[in-house]
């Protein structure tokens, strides 16, 4: 199964109007960031949820019962907003020891949350159990095509905003966004994913050769704790020959804390990722590159900023 | 003494590539932020800085003194910023009173920072003293042509990026900006300056016929504390027939509140203060009006955001 550049310019259209078109900002010479952070919900998210939940509208795949997923991160966020703005009722399942704020900023968003496990593959069984009995949809986190064709839209938006440009960094998690990025980027640009050491599902994919079951830990496992990488970002990444580079810890938060202190930006650990490959000088370039870094989530307590 | 397009004009090209071409967002159906809080330094200032300082090298007014001004806030980041980047040496006065992170802040742009007397008139005395003993440039905060000019390229930048708009609203302290952004505007939008209603320059100038100084005070005073308005800004809103609408300090604090929140921009009460105009209703758009706001600076604790 692939995404193809078709798909991601038929998201484009059908999410048009209802996701922010993110600006990208030139901060240095040669490096460009794009602010997905600004997107609603605050990540690149709701492209993907409002392109799964749109077209299974049109299929008629959307019946009265709405959808499940289970998470109490950006992609719930995404599924609650994307389902208000389309009146579709969404029931989701995160473990009893979400914490209380990220709850009650589903409930905010008018959701129905079911806490069910005390982690995150129990609330995924339970959610699996829900939609069986109630014929509810789905929506994956990242491994649906109309998920990765959505989160794609980043990659058109960035040709058309960021002229020319050699290579474009992204963080990776379950690899919906880089799958995206990568198939609408083509051969335009290198598409490099950078992940925590802690939670490496690309370089453990790339490795097996297949996406596998690796530990999930660190600073950003709250936004890049996928398990592993999803089939359809595997099957995207080979095809266009994406590397995965690793950063570890402390550069991460370094590069949080520059993005607030040099961009004012707030940002989430996760989104700091990409950028730290290049602060860290994990990834060096070549002398006139042009870089596109995504700085992709802005889910964060900013009392932690400073 | 006024200052023309041309002025501002002039300024775009004498600082092009020293700023950044800060992005605009569409953040709903008809309201535009133009995301000035992403400049160097956090605020539009460093715009004014550097028109001020690149014409003075050009002119030969600058010596080996280099300048002085008096500001522990964004016009004195943005003066150690501008003569860092040109290599021109900076002393900055402000009070002993001035709260250390702010000296911090300033030493580490090369700034040499001199704490005199117990407020800001008498830091800037110092200022003036120091001037007329060394010769040193002053570089006033606002009312100054090059400065007002520098801060009117932001207007220059809208008329680019946000096509058509009705109108822009635009907090006013000692009201560099809105007169900048008033002159490269002209006829091709209304202009609104906001303040807050305890430190209000532009409402006591229209009410009294000419700059009166008036009290400071309230949560935007860091960033909006000019006793009062700059001649140069008086004679451009009059020209411009700019309006001023006053908010209250709770709009204030929930605005600033619902910009991270919804919008996720970390920014200080000064840059919330046009958009509480929008948020609290003092400002009530007509059916289609379309609306930039200028969100102009992100110099603040973020702990005190949630």
């Amino acid at each position: 199964m692939t995404v193809s550049l078709g798909e991601v310019r038929a998201a484009a259209e059908r999410i048009a109007g209802r996701v922010r078109r993110t600006p990208v900002v030139d901060v240095a010479p040669g490096l460009t960031f794009k602010l997905e952070l600004l997107q609603h919900t605050g990540s690149f998210k709701p492209r993907g949820a409002f392109n799964r939940l749109l077209t299974a509208l049109e299929n008629g795949e959307l019946g009265g019962q709405g959808l499940v997923t289970a998470s109490g991160g950006n992609a719930g966020l995404a599924a609650a907003y994307a389902a208000r703005e389309l009146g579709v009722p969404a029931r989701i399942f995160v473990p009893v020891t979400a914490p209380a704020p990220k709850v009650a900023k589903l409930r905010r968003l008018k959701a129905e949350v079911v806490q069910a496990g005390t982690e995150y593959a129990e609330a995924y069984q339970a959610a699996l159990d829900a939609r069986d009995k109630s014929g509810a949809l789905l929506l994956h986190a990242y491994d649906h095509p109309e998920v990765v064709a959505g989160q794609g839209t980043v990659g058109l938006e960035l040709l058309e905003q960021a002229g020319t440009f050699d290579t474009v960094l992204v963080a990776v998690g379950g690899g919906g966004l880089i799958a995206g990025i990568a198939t609408a980027i083509g051969d335009h640009a290198r598409v490099i994913g950078v992940e925590p050491e802690l939670a490496p599902t690309l370089h453990h994919a790339l490795d097996a050769g297949q996406p596998v079951d690796g530990p999930v830990g660190g600073v950003a496992a709250d936004s890049l704790g996928a398990r592993r990488l999803g089939d359809l970002a595997f099957e995207a990444v080979r095809r266009h020959t994406v590397e995965s580079l690793l950063v570890g810890e402390e550069s991460i938060v370094a590069a949080r804390k520059e993005l607030w202190r040099d961009h004012h930006l707030a940002v989430e650990h996760g989104a700091a990722v990409a950028y730290a490959a290049l602060a860290s000088g994990v990834y060096k370039p070549a002398g006139g590159e042009r870089i596109v870094v995504v700085v992709c989530g802005a889910n964060t307590d900013p009392s932690t900023l400073t």
